[in-house]
């Protein structure tokens, strides 16, 4: 066989091997680790009974909406996002599924383990908020896949997840209890961690010989991704509000999150426009950067950030995410050897840093008069060990936690990098890379449809 | 140059300007006059434990589902309903997206300003009810977008929009609050107002020689508009029940408009068939027809309707709405001289009135036997200065709501068609119009996806 | 005419006349029967006040955000999902449109006598619950199309729905009622009745010439299958808690599906993988069999089935789905004359069986230890002549709830099949199976589209 191209793209062997033995992994694990907790377990109703509480006061009932629009974000949002690609859509949207599915049973293990872990029987106890953690932290996970979408085989993505989950549940466990920041729709713990660990994944596997024929849209898949761009831009409220506290917490978040991407919008469309020649407007910008506000008023929802507060976070996240499509994206390739097949730079990981950056002025600026003493201390938690915390302390914290999320994203990524070069993993030549070919059996082309017109002329005499 | 294209598509000025400057102005109004209201604010909580209220009583668990799903309706549903065209898809989905992002800032000031003006400190208080009703009368512009989709550059649609919420948001004030009509899913105020606002710009930007060779769908395209299709045919429930009285209102209004779609469908289904030679069905009809019963029953669907009596208000809508695409449609082109790119004359317009018609009799006819006295004060706000109003007398004022919905969308909609005929927005030329490649960058065709055969043959050989 | 086909395709008189006549009855039985329940009638808040109990206590709030999800199964879910053909997305889509439609009303009426019928002036009271019923008793009827799909015409569907309707309210209300069987998610009242229903059927219906050319799909109509398949699993946690008690019965039942669905995810992937000579993926693999372990968990998703039962559900469920359409799906063609388009042997009954077996031996496996007293009584309601049943007696109804769903699934099929074998329904001849071009107008192809690149240019100069 003289065929010239050096790597094995089978993974007959390894795909069905870690899927089968990390499943029964997780399985064994579940069983020894994972109950249900005091709200879905079967006690609730009958201890409600005695304190006269309503059933609705059940937390499924507070957040369960919340949940499956967060779900619909990280399957359909994220799988349709990357579909744009002409021929990888089978790969957005399946392996985007795969790696969501393992992702999500061992952020359950790992999260729970830091933060649910009960001390009198040593098991970890779950309900609807463990569930919108679990799909956070594998938000993080898909988010790194847009950066080397196309490029990478599916043991490589299920890899890349296993490790991801991991030092995610450890920054965030730092960020959020040890350094006590706050992030209710996880600018850094999320988009700042993901991106970069993304990114820097993409810079050990750097191609310089990539073949770019078939990284690109055409005009059917641009609508696909529309698909994914919207579900995304509709739900970040709930995406943003799903873990706030109760009541006026999530209220607030929804609405700060709702203003921010529409004004994000306005903005992408008029860097977009101003940066083509005759003022058209590029797919690309339309499908990412509407999203960035999304991500910048993740810390910050919670906080009494204002209607316009929300508006200014929204109008510059739309022009600097566009303008990295423009400028940043090509210039990191060339320069830095980075390649981000979504821009995942421009949508997660500046706004994400800008989120952060929001977050703490907010958090610093927080005053007595706006909050009340009460609210303080709830928005803040200054609860506990931290009764006595400053807002202006907070912020100083909520710096250091995008400190921690970006050296847990960067370092992280450069470790899994190195695992991801060893030449086991099944991955795609340079030259057949954004190909669905390789790992699926893609249909004959639609040219094969045969045309039935004697039969329809048939129909059109009966109808005579 | 020797083109003979004399217009000028170029929107590279004039779209970022009115992008950037109103957005800018957004903000500087929203500094001014929006601030959260009681059960967004942070002392929402601290007062909540003075009086003892559970958490889950904030408006936002009342509410914030069914915001979501309006707000799928807008996004996705008005936007991938108008996918159809063959190669319109872009500007379907992304100026829709644009112009709704605009249009819901713009009418959370201007509906504030006449529905939620705070009196102490003459700040307009928003929550998740302003949010679904922002969404609202940016439907009622999405609306008018039907009628001249393909033809109109984004600035004008910016412009309609401007001039759209505005109306709007003066009409519902007579409408709702002076002659004191109840309009749940806002047949009259939302459908009526919206259609006759787009079908009199329409008229008046009348094309006699508009090239139609893309005024049509491909099989893919009509696969794509289903999608729009089926999420307004769902969340149309949420639609009506969304900002009805808490309890029984929702629940009812989700009753009669699930019940409504439904009869819909089949009458919708069986016009089609008898429409054509051998039975066949028309996607038109099945993409547009099949919502209007749902449209007819917004005004009335709080109310005692009784559920055959929506299956009734379903069935003729469907009929009527279907052949209005048959007949209609081109009759209103040839001889009115109204172009209806999607038909929102047969979805919406006739349907509103039709609303409007059944709200009327259906108040008028509403008893004490039925309602009980305390459900007609509750159902038709019969308290203030309306506190010894009639049934009878209510369906006068309902009538009379829908009068002024039609005044206002057609005397709006000839006012601003005026404005949008200067020859200064960047509208396409009569034979490049339904074209993304004006305002777009449009990727090449499927065609130049190279056939990566070789490839395939080296794996099938390396499985062996 | 010396056209070779004999069949006639042409429904203008029977399927416009099915539709009418059919929803004529409808409004007439509806008008006779069916009334608001207490929770959606004017006089609820009245009573409520006179109680002090909260609005928000309606079983709107509990049950509507589910219902929601519900229906987006029934119409995106099961609608695309069967749109993977390449020439049959419209009959997929909208088809599926019709009989839903149609099947809900039907059901409301059916099983509205024989479950809430009121005494007292023998009316019907419907409220969120029986439209979540409703939606459940129409899955039924879609899960039976796939068995068909593009193998009859609509008039057959119509039948095949009002009399899948008509049996599904007998074996339902033989199963939960009489037998007293408990079955949250339908395991065995919906998927098993509905997929041996579908199979019965298609075996009646068995073409020994039918032309598979166009029983496949391109690339595009793959991804178009995606979005059905993604709905139903990130929404099938709620069809499986939509219906469970208040409180931890919905909060456990959407846990355990959220668990086994992602795992059957990675066994879908693993055995998908090892069937194929690379190790390459069949999208038919991950469009249906991934969704198995949410038919699977149906039964026992609100019993205490634990995170790790459900895990181990779901893997199990993954590989038999997947196994069935490698072997099982041909082997039932070619030996016992089953053609099933959709496959849903695989995806409903096997998992749907497997899920009556699991949930007969965890209802004979509960324990007082486990539930508590107060805990078995509610959760597989123990109460009136109920009261002294033991759980391992329950296994024993659970298991012969499963029968009776089988009987009823084969027998009513056979019946039915037999009635759709007479030569009037006007379905396709054997070479024109699977072809929208039979009863719907389809467009053009794309090719149709004009090269418009002299104005392209033109704007490119205007430009410069």
């Amino acid at each position: 066989n003289s065929n010239p191209h050096p790597k094995n793209t089978n993974v007959r062997i390894s795909l069905p091997a870690v899927c089968f033995v990390w499943q029964l992994a997780m399985i064994i694990l579940f069983g020894f680790f994972i109950r249900y907790n005091a709200e879905s377990d079967v006690h609730w109703k009958q201890e409600n009974k005695n304190i006269s509480r309503s059933d609705i006061e059940n937390d499924f009932y507070f957040r369960y909406p919340s949940f499956q629009d967060v779900h619909v974000m990280i399957f359909v949002g994220f799988g349709f996002l990357m579909t744009f690609l002409k021929r990888y859509s089978f790969g957005a949207v399946g392996f985007n599924l795969l790696i969501a599915a393992f992702g999500l049973q061992w952020a359950l293990l790992m999260q729970g383990w830091f933060h649910s872990l009960d001390p009198m029987d040593g098991k970890i106890k779950i309900g609807v908020e463990s569930m919108i953690n679990a799909d956070f932290c594998v938000a993080s996970c898909l988010i790194a896949y847009g950066a080397v979408l196309g490029k990478v085989s599916p043991v490589q993505l299920m890899v890349m997840t296993l490790f991801g989950v991991t030092l995610y549940a450890v920054e965030e466990y730092i960020i959020l209890n040890l350094i006590h920041a706050r992030d209710a729709g996880g600018s850094m713990v999320i988009h700042t961690f993901g991106a970069y660990y993304g990114l820097s994944i993409s810079w050990m596997l750097y191609r310089p010989n990539l073949d770019k024929r078939l990284n690109g849209s055409v005009y059917h898949s641009d609508v696909f991704a529309m698909i994914g761009t919207l579900f995304l831009w509709m739900f970040w409220p709930s995406f943003n509000s799903a873990i706030s506290y109760h009541g006026d917490g999530q209220h607030r978040a929804a609405i700060n999150t709702y203003l921010s991407l529409a004004a994000t919008v306005l903005t992408t469309v008029a860097i977009s426009s101003l940066s083509q020649k005759a003022g058209k407007l590029d797919m690309v910008h339309i499908q990412n950067s509407t999203l960035a506000g999304g991500v910048a008023v993740g810390t910050a929802a919670e906080f009494m950030l204002m209607p316009y507060g929300s508006l200014i976070v929204g109008f510059c996240c739309g022009i600097i995410s566009t303008l990295g499509y423009i400028y940043l994206t090509p210039f990191m390739e060339k320069y830095l050897k980075i390649q981000d097949t979504c821009g995942i730079h421009n949508l997660h990981a500046m706004p994400g840093v800008i989120g952060g950056i929001v977050g703490a002025i907010t958090a610093a600026a927080a005053s007595e008069g706006v909050y009340g003493k009460e609210g303080l201390k709830t928005v803040f938690d200054f609860t506990g060990k931290w009764e006595n915390m400053l807002p202006t302390q907070q912020g100083g914290h909520q710096a250091a936690g995008l400190c921690v999320a970006l050296c847990f994203g960067i370092g992280g990524g450069i470790l899994v990098g190195c695992v991801l070069r060893l030449p086991i993993w099944g991955d795609a030549p340079d030259d057949h890379c954004f190909d669905d070919e390789l790992y699926w059996e893609v249909p004959e082309d639609e040219e094969s449809i045969p045309p039935i017109l004697e039969y329809d002329n048939h129909i059109r005499n009966q109808a005579g």
